[in-house]
């Protein structure tokens, strides 16, 4: 049975010189606390600090990253688990065994590097993943998340995290966040992020109803444009008065636009109607966009703009399975023009403050690194989702520090409901970032001093004034 | 008179530790039988065996790769013998020189790497081309190719390839392949693979001709739809009995659109009548690639894609030379919504397989990788054409991996009709593969052994599964 | 006060060997006079020879790629100096100290290159920029400026410019340049580039404007199209008989497109009658860019096309502090249809040059190389604007040498009217270059003598060529 052994070494360059360069930056930044600004891990887990079921339903089942790999080599959803109820203790060990099986799928993938360092580091066990080694693995995980340590607070405490933020849904009570703050014996911050995605899709059949639920949680009617304005409004004060920072947005493009009054108005009511046109409800969205902008330009929660992506592609999946379950493809995004009238109005507000992200990475130094590079109010995003890994990570520093420096990027952003992972995720981006420094001390663009600076402020500092922690 | 001298370590990173790890993966790579899927080789040259006229006739005049590059410093494609008949032997001569000549300006390209491998382990030559040196290597040539080791057979068993894919019109009667499988003598695999382009292409104006040799080689009448459908669907059944498993497409875009049978048919009709408007054009084009998506996943012929070629670019060019001479220039590519209405019916469907190819290298990260990240039935092709070489072959590498592995890929495809040169190409993938594999484990992301395990799979096991060989 | 120690092996590759390579290149072509093809240092600086008035109003102020990087920190424009008249010595003090504190800022950026570059070389000044050493910095500066040595032309001499183009109204009378050329005491060479842009577009309200005054300087009725084809002309022939060796063109798109005279004209009237649609007037102007080429086929002047910025991209920057201050922000840019129809009449007409620039790194191996690896005509332009950077012009060689070679790109272009930061900028493209030529010896594709041979061609040769110098 082949053994991990992980080298101390790992993503660092080859060549000595740099190397060693970057194994001192990285000792810096290595052990300082984990900063999470952006991710999606349940506050609930904190709250009831309930321990973990067991291995699959924890590692496997609920993170595409995993699913997709093995589903693209012929495995079905169904026996991971996946859109299942009442998936029994069999079934689960079956599910284990075959991402074992499969292993050899996740070479060159960071999902290979944060597993490992999982099974290493938080789990202390050695073996390779293999169909010889799947089912002690799995009931050596299995024993371990049975005890105290492997509970979500230990673990947060042992991962050394000193900030997550989770997403929700506008009409959250966040009664998880509230225990939290209430809870004496917990000193961690948990603090919940405004994603409202579905209310400004009126071409949604679902809309009609989800404008009413909002309506009621703000206590506004929103049976025209000003209500619905004005319950946004509200929730965002109510996310912000319990320790939300930042609201995120994610729509088939990054178009920013208002519309006249009338029009909005106009368009509102169509929609609220159940007829309105999807381009028209294009042009509705856009317009709403543009309200969140004008609202963070006065409440200062930081937007998050993740645009782009073509959900649920397979339409066969999505019907057995739902969403979320890998089957999301990226398409390409425009920024300079889509964001030119939200900028135009906001840009140096200082008020005002937005992180772009792309997966499309032609951006990068075309749009983003130019955008950021001008304008105080923007920062460019993390590599994010699909190329949030090493190789994709040493291009987006390469892309936009050039033109947009240091200071104008976000720090890392793990994005993630797999909260095993998060460790691995951000030394991921420590190393890599060591590296990327090294690189440039050791062609003498920056002096050690200036790249020991640097390094620091990309875990410290950056991620701190990017979402205004 | 300057001396070839290549070193066995060429294309290896110079960092002593990579690159004593990509010399150890290629040594267990660089004997292994070439696969040989996509290309374009003429399977007469095999079946008859005849022997290669001249130097130039074999090596320059029908090599686009090498005549646009003399081309674009100003050298007349007539003094190359494109589009020429009956070109003397002073004519030959001279073009071969004006290569030498120009012999600098192949430098970082991989014609260079090609023609100088060919030179060295082809033809056993070790002088450098130069004015200077023209003419004793156009005679040495000569002389070598009137040997009975320098016929087509032996080429082909000297290069150890196992499998050779030709490309060929449906309506071709394959006579060669046949003779091929006929012949006692031969103990090679030549496989035909099913190109109809221009059977899909509905605004050509000799569409209805092709359309009635079509009806004609498969005995169906394609006076309307139903008959195309058919007519194709025996063509594809004629070419699998003879050894195809795959067929190819490249039309200006990537998409796959269904049409309602009336529109289909309405669309045809206009078509055969030559009224069809070039809108309606690329709209019935695009049902027709639907329809040849559903026998693919009745036939299990491998689908393979190659979009986005603005084709003979220069008109002046292609009415003086003809086509498929250097004047092909590519543009932007979509691929996750122009194959979603193909993979929403068949993606996960066992039968079905498509490679995907791109000369756009936006698409890699973005579309290609989470595509085949997902589908069983996709792979992501080789880098196809202009990006056919070292450094964009790193970059691909680099731009898939992390999402899709290794196991989605096609395998390297030499795509060419120089079949000299096709030792050398399939020889630059074995290396620069081997270089990317050895900077993943100089960088501890794979051990050795699974980076020796992944060379083996991509030489022989991926391209055996992409094309179902 | 930490003090600058530039390495002379700055932005060499780390690892020896290759390190040693690029050297033995570099050293080759490092004292090699500068060309400078295409630029926007004013004429006049070199015909008056006016001493530099302070640091502030010659290294920040004028410079956008200063400027920015502060401004995007959330410094004021208005603090640099930028759109105010009458700034005080304090006033300039205080901008000077700004960016000084801000040092950090610009790391990983090619100002910090460019900037301590000329701090070290051209001032002979060792310290690090920081809030300490500002006012020392300042002062020795502003006492250097003072003296003879760094006038304009001494500074010409001792930069070893050979060739320096400036950029130029079409009805400019260019009497700075015409003063030099009558200057005994002037040994060296500035030309004029025939800039005119704003004529070719018919949407501003100022071209009715624009045109009457180009009629004028040219003695034509610019009342109807062929007027203004013939101002043109007559322009055209004037800058080329005082030097003028190329024109520059950039424009929201790369189309060139003719239209049916009598269709010019109409949109033409239209224009002047200042009632063109935008649209219209692209098409109008996409028409005249068409002239241009044709124009260029015949007096042999070569186009530069430096196309798809989303100029003023911030109106209220726009409107307080005018154009060229940072806030151009750039869009996709499509070549391969945009300039076909241009290519299609001159592509190998051999008066005909051009040399195509991109900020959308995109089209380099995708639509440039391609291009340029096929027509005699086109060459590729330098790395540009943002992307005039180390890391940047690595991802340009690496894309676009494969396909197209060497030769066929234009040798660095400055593109700067930051006088001093010339030799720096142009040091920066020898070291980068000198580095992709030594990775390619020692991954042993080039020969040292080939590379050497090409290290030299990049800087004498090919931008001689591509600008018919």
């Amino acid at each position: 049975m082949a053994r991990l052994a992980l080298s101390p070494d790992r993503l660092f360059p080859p060549d000595p010189t740099t190397r060693s360069i970057a194994r001192r930056l990285y000792d810096e930044v290595r052990g300082l606390p984990i900063i999470s600004p952006h991710g999606h891990v349940p506050a609930e887990w904190l709250a009831q600090d309930t321990p973990f079921e067991d291995p699959t339903s924890l590692l496997i089942t609920p993170d595409h990253y995993v699913t997709r790999v093995l589903h693209a080599r012929g495995v079905s959803l169904a026996d991971l688990g996946v859109g299942q109820q009442d998936v029994s203790v069999d079934q689960r060990r079956k599910a284990f065994r075959l991402l074992c099986e499969h292993w050899p799928a996740y070479r060159g993938t960071p999902v290979k590097f944060w597993f490992e360092s999982g099974l290493a580091d938080v789990f202390g066990l050695d073996l390779v993943p293999s169909a010889e080694t799947a089912d002690t693995l799995y009931e050596a995980i299995a024993e371990l998340l049975d005890t105290p340590d492997f509970r979500p607070r230990a673990l947060y405490r042992r991962f050394g995290i000193e900030f997550l933020a989770t997403t929700d849904d506008p009409v959250d009570d966040l009664r998880h966040h509230r225990a939290l703050a209430a809870d004496p014996t917990w000193d961690g911050r948990v603090a919940p992020s405004f994603r409202p995605d579905r209310y400004l899709e009126p071409a949604r059949p679902d809309w009609p109803d989800l404008t009413a639920a909002l309506g009621e949680a703000a206590d506004v009617d929103t049976g025209d444009y000003a209500g619905w304005v004005q319950a946004m409004e509200r929730r965002r004060a109510y996310f912000k008065a319990n320790g939300a920072t930042s609201t995120d947005h994610s729509h088939r493009d990054a178009r920013v636009e208002p519309l006249p009054a009338t029009e909005a108005e106009r368009l509102y009511g169509l929609a609220l109607a159940g007829r309105i046109s999807p381009d028209d409800a294009d042009t509705l969205r856009r317009d709403l966009m543009f309200q969140m902008a004008r609202m963070a330009s006065e409440d200062g929660l930081v937007m998050t703009m993740h645009p782009a992506v073509h959900r649920n592609h397979h339409t066969p999946t999505f019907e057995r399975y739902g969403a979320d379950v890998g089957a999301d493809i990226p398409i390409s995004v425009e920024y300079t023009r889509a964001v030119q009238p939200m900028l135009d109005a906001f840009g140096t507000d200082p008020t005002f403050q937005v992180v772009l992200f792309t997966i499309d990475e032609t951006v990068y130094s075309r749009e983003l690194a130019p955008l950021a590079g001008f304008y105080p109010s923007v920062h460019i995003g993390a590599p994010w989702w699909f190329i949030d890994a090493p190789d994709a990570m040493a291009r987006y520093r390469a892309a936009v520090t050039e033109t947009a420096g240091f200071s104008k990027t976000s720090g890392f952003i793990d994005d993630t409901r797999a909260y095993l992972s998060i460790p691995a995720r951000h030394d991921t981006a420590r190393r890599m970032d060591s590296a990327f420094l090294a690189g440039l001390v050791a062609d003498h663009r920056l002096t050690l001093d200036e790249a020991l600076d640097e390094a620091y402020h990309l875990v410290v500092t950056y991620p701190r004034k990017a979402f205004r922690l």
